[in-house]
């Protein structure tokens, strides 16, 4: 599939030396300064680059330079002098300022930042700027198995998203990252909510192992050169580019087999539902499970009534693809059934846990022997 | 070691086939009604008998019957009916009333009990009755490797525990049973306190994989025939029982191969120190870089980073074993001594997060392809 970014950006990309081979240093650029948005971390542990990124929210931007194969996580001040360093080598390819270029990085946490590669993988980056999104959705990888790219339109406005993660392995401390242009001629203000609602729905209803990275950043910049789409319609499309996203990475999560939906019904507000449906992708109990193909629901309500001190379990349902084990607060004994949905690549985790009018979805995967394998070793 | 029940109890076990082989029925017997108090799960879908049993907090009670094998947990009303029918089996067998028999559970969520032969159990244990603790600390084991017993004596009273947990199988969910019995002359007051200090510094401070069961309960049994230690030099002799028998569930726990102290020093308040070695416990990453033994710190950090938002990483340090990898806010690149100290059976990780004077341990163990693949099978 050969996408090409909204008019008025570009991208490049190079193979620094960071990771052991391959591309590992990308760059998207704005063909002027652009109005921008971003979402971060909350992680106390975030990277310097996402708190010089954050610190940017208020500027327009030119560029966002992301490198892998290094979180440039937990570095101390040596860290948040390579940020500015970086960004101050792009900004001297660009002939703009430094607060115009956003840093974003990947990889293991604690690891000095190879200064000199970033910036000289930037340069050729620079000199390889093209439409095509090809070379910098390979370049933002690392334990992924493939790029994750996602394109759409709305009235005659573009939006093409590009991300990785959220795989892992040792010694990286998964990251997500995802970077969304749009040509969509937008009010920075519809431009910040549409984001935080896509996000909210989307990046924020995916679970591989309940691991929050200190560096998930999601960009949205936008050339403003594309047409005017009302900001609900473009608030839906954004959210749809999220969406698919997301489940990409799910699909992709490292040692998962399985992509499974994890719904919550009736919880009195959505905020209550999420929480519960987190609950039950945390538990590595009912994730090993999942990969089994093994029908253990009382996992499920377990973690349910470990989230909701208060649940009534007379008012709870369970139902694993078409098969109903736990009906209004006693097992149906369909085990074989459910068993049987549990051979599916893909299948729902419905959970009723009131009546109010609440539904939600969350995905997350399997807790495989590999997944404990490849995150076991690698650091030292 | 031929462990004797302190003065005024006596226990009996019997194999009732509710597990596929051996002692799967234990009972504590008082020689009269005697002061009890008791700390149970706060999972909203406790077990029946959970229930039962914390209905019994204000009488006297005369025994307590165990049942592993099956959790009576999430069966509807019928698990209800079911444990009043084992009280009163129960009651029948020593001539005393429903309400002065306590029931406890553990094994499989979600299937039926098979009351008749729990009654039956029960009965052949009361024939059994004797001092000795070793046939009831079988009796209550499920996937555990060992029965785990503790006994002390402080100013002549003697307090004996038994418990059973934290260790995994399909289809079960671990639940966690402790036993204690004591001869110390006490009021309910100070045995009520003394159990929740002691539970607090124990029981609450082991994780094998944050999973919270539906069954977990510890029983306080005094008969008062004993000494009359003051107030504090109990707690104190009860909370290294509890600690005792908590260290050897984490020892005991399934496909862990070594036992790691979660330290944390600085927090602002004791329970925030918890919170935060919770978090530490509970990455799944980071138990498996302990399983590997690679000092991938960055994932301690991470967790960190995502219980305590406000967390200042310029006054965190944190230690593996004696190696120091972070130090006020930066890595010290001491990774090949922390592999060294990670390779011993048993360690610490200790993490300074604050100037203020508290200090928590956690027990935890590491997460291993073997504790994923004994979870991935086994309910139909």
């Amino acid at each position: 599939m050969a996408v090409r970014w909204p008019r008025g950006f570009s991208s490049g990309a190079a193979a620094a030396g960071i990771k052991s081979e391959g591309l590992d240093v990308g760059m998207l650029v704005a063909d002027r300064a652009v109005s921008w948005t971003g979402t971060f971390t909350k992680n106390a542990a975030a990277a310097a680059s996402v708190h010089w990124s954050r610190g940017l929210l208020d500027n327009e931007i030119r560029a966002v330079v992301v490198n892998s194969g290094n979180a440039n996580a937990c570095t101390g001040t040596a860290g948040e002098r390579a940020v500015e360093e970086v960004a101050g080598a792009v900004a001297t390819s660009l002939g703009c300022r430094a607060q115009e270029v956003a840093v974003a990085s990947t990889g293991p946490i604690g690891v000095p930042l190879p200064v000199a590669r970033v910036c000289s993988g930037a340069r050729h980056a620079v000199s390889s700027l093209s439409a095509d999104v090809s070379a910098f959705s390979q370049a933002i990888l690392t334990t992924d198995s493939r790029p994750k790219i996602a394109a759409t339109q709305v009235r005659g406005a573009h939006i093409v998203g590009v991300a990785k993660g959220a795989a892992m392995l040792a010694p990286s401390m998964a990251t997500m990252l995802a970077f969304i242009a749009t040509d969509a001629s937008l009010s920075g203000e519809v431009l910040g909510s549409s984001l935080r609602t896509a996000v909210s729905r989307s990046f924020d209803r995916i679970s591989v192992d309940a691991c929050e990275s200190t560096n998930d950043s999601v960009f949205l910049l936008t050339s403003g050169c594309g047409g005017a789409p009302d900001a609900s319609e473009f608030e839906s499309a954004l959210t749809e580019i999220c969406r698919s996203l997301a489940e990409e990475m799910v699909r992709d999560a490292e040692g998962g087999s399985r992509l499974v939906r994890i719904q919550v019904a009736g919880a009195s507000d959505e905020g209550r539902g999420v929480a519960l449906a987190k609950g039950v992708a945390a538990s590595v109990l009912w994730r090993a499970a999942l990969h089994g193909g093994d029908p253990n629901w009382g996992r499920v309500l377990a973690a349910l009534g470990t989230i909701d001190r208060d649940l009534e379990l007379p008012c709870v349902d369970v139902s694993i693809g078409d098969a109903a084990v736990f009906r209004s607060g006693s097992p149906t004994g369909s085990l074989e059934a459910a068993a049987a949905e549990m051979q599916a690549d893909e299948f729902n985790v419905f959970c009723r846990v009131g009546q109010a009018d609440t539904f939600v979805e969350l995905l997350t995967t399997d807790l495989s022997p590999d997944y404990v394998r490849l995150n076991a070793t690698g650091t030292s």
